[in-house]
């Protein structure tokens, strides 16, 4: 079955301890769709302005990924500029530019209103809705941050009734639900809508939350961390495109695909931006999908 | 085979969001010898003062744990007290009586010296080398914390030369081997001299270096905490009665080890003190541990 990711497409400036990355590609839907595609057919929504480089459209198509849904826009391309600490965990945003982003309304092609999963990558909650009135999805996982539930909370509301799947950062279980125990803020959450939520703890792993039931996954446990920009949407990326390709969503596919997800989200800390999520194949996926067996079994 | 513990022996007084202890048993040998003895005879060394109330130490003797080296000498026994936060991961002490425990040093009769097993909770690590040069135990673990790496680190580092395996917050890392990285901080302390690192993470579970390997084991997501003091002495308690019934040392045997001490430290955190502890049996612990099967298997 097919996956429509909405989102992001960015040229991110990032420093880390590890180095620096000068507009690099990134993006919540360039990191999904680049790990989604390695499971089923991606459709991706999203913008870029008329300087975006074309070697970066040729890597998606090379990824197989259905870009007609790509609008190219008179301006400039989204570019984000963030800095990490010592401390990889922590980060500060230095710049935002929205450039051809602040005016874009999604318009889902063909492909991309019949894909019957669909992944809102963390965009104003208004243009997700936008999304969802045009999909005939069956299956709808969301992701969102401190900024729209803080400014646009009503909207994230109206959304989070619509939708299957939440992911989102732990600490934003406490920004929407002032809860700051995780197992009680993930139950206000699903009262919201959403069946499955999925917070994600960075290099703790994830939780996820199905009906009454609930998952631990492991992240891996990483030497080195040379870039974890787009790790979340990776992780978001692997699980959607998981659950895709198995056409389920049964408590047993949604662990496994919490797995993919992670294992995915593990290679995009490796190098900077996309470059070693998007040399990965389904060898490398599968041997460290078995380290994570191995990681977590007793 | 049998388990040695030395460590304190307390009256904690805490508030949590979830009420207010009044000096109740507390103290790292009392929840570590409390959790072993589920598995495995124990021998518990350490000191109370002449105001150690009887019931106590009547709860220590029902469990079977062996009170030969529970040295009672006059004064006070030692208090702790301490406040947490309405984020529970967060506390203060806000008072520290060492009373009997300022001069105490432990002498361990024959059960506890013949022990094959020997827990080293968190005390001055030149008395934990004292304890050592008693002891004739094949393996050893120790606990410590963030005092002792400041004021005493020659002598730790000592006492790290000769032990088996260390359980220690992943805070402690940090401040242990200036490492933030938690894996490359571990393989540093491996270069110490213990070749298991057990590194603890709290409400995100706990990580396992045994050699080159690692495992991760999840906690239990919690809606109630009522009270965490000792999780992480319970934890120790039930990682060393394990591998003392088991009696091996083995990756497999230690990563159970450390399912059945998060098994133990989840029932801790249940009620105050040592109340939730003291009354779960082999039944209990069996479906908690079955829970963990079911929480981390994909």
């Amino acid at each position: 079955m097919s996956l429509a990711v909405v989102g992001s497409v960015a040229l991110d400036t990032v420093d880390t301890p590890a180095g620096k990355n000068e507009e690099g590609l990134g993006g919540a839907a360039t990191f999904a769709s680049i790990a989604a595609s390695n499971y089923t057919d991606v459709s991706l929504v999203g913008v870029v302005g008329t300087d975006f480089p074309p070697e970066h459209i040729q890597l998606l198509e090379s990824k197989g990924i259905d870009l007609d849904g790509l609008e190219r826009a008179e301006g400039k391309t989204f570019r984000w500029t963030g800095h990490y600490h010592d401390d990889i965990n922590l980060r500060d945003t230095l710049d935002t530019q929205l450039n051809v982003f602040e005016h874009f309304h999604p318009k889902l092609p063909e492909a991309a209103r019949n894909a019957d999963y669909l992944f809102l990558g963390n965009i104003h909650p208004a243009l997700q809705m936008e999304v969802l009135e045009q999909s005939s999805s069956k299956f709808v996982a969301l992701d969102t941050m401190n900024l729209w539930i803080d400014i646009t909370k009503d909207d994230l509301l109206k959304v989070l009734g619509k939708i299957d799947a939440l992911i989102i950062n732990d600490e934003e279980v406490f920004e929407l639900t002032g809860e700051r125990n995780l197992v009680k803020g993930a139950r206000l959450i699903q009262k919201m809508g959403p069946r499955i939520v999925a917070p994600k703890k960075g290099e703790h792993g994830c939780l996820l939350f199905v009906d009454d039931r609930v998952f631990s996954a492991p992240a891996l446990p990483m030497e080195q961390v040379a870039d974890p920009t787009g790790a979340g949407d990776t992780f978001a990326g692997g699980f959607m495109g998981y659950i895709a390709h198995q056409g389920a969503t049964d408590f047993e596919t949604l662990r496994r695909a919490v797995i993919h997800g992670s294992v995915l989200a593990s290679f995009t800390c490796e190098k900077f931006g996309v470059d070693r999520l998007a040399e990965v194949g389904q060898k490398e996926i599968e041997a460290r999908y078995a380290e994570f067996v191995e990681l977590a079994s007793f």
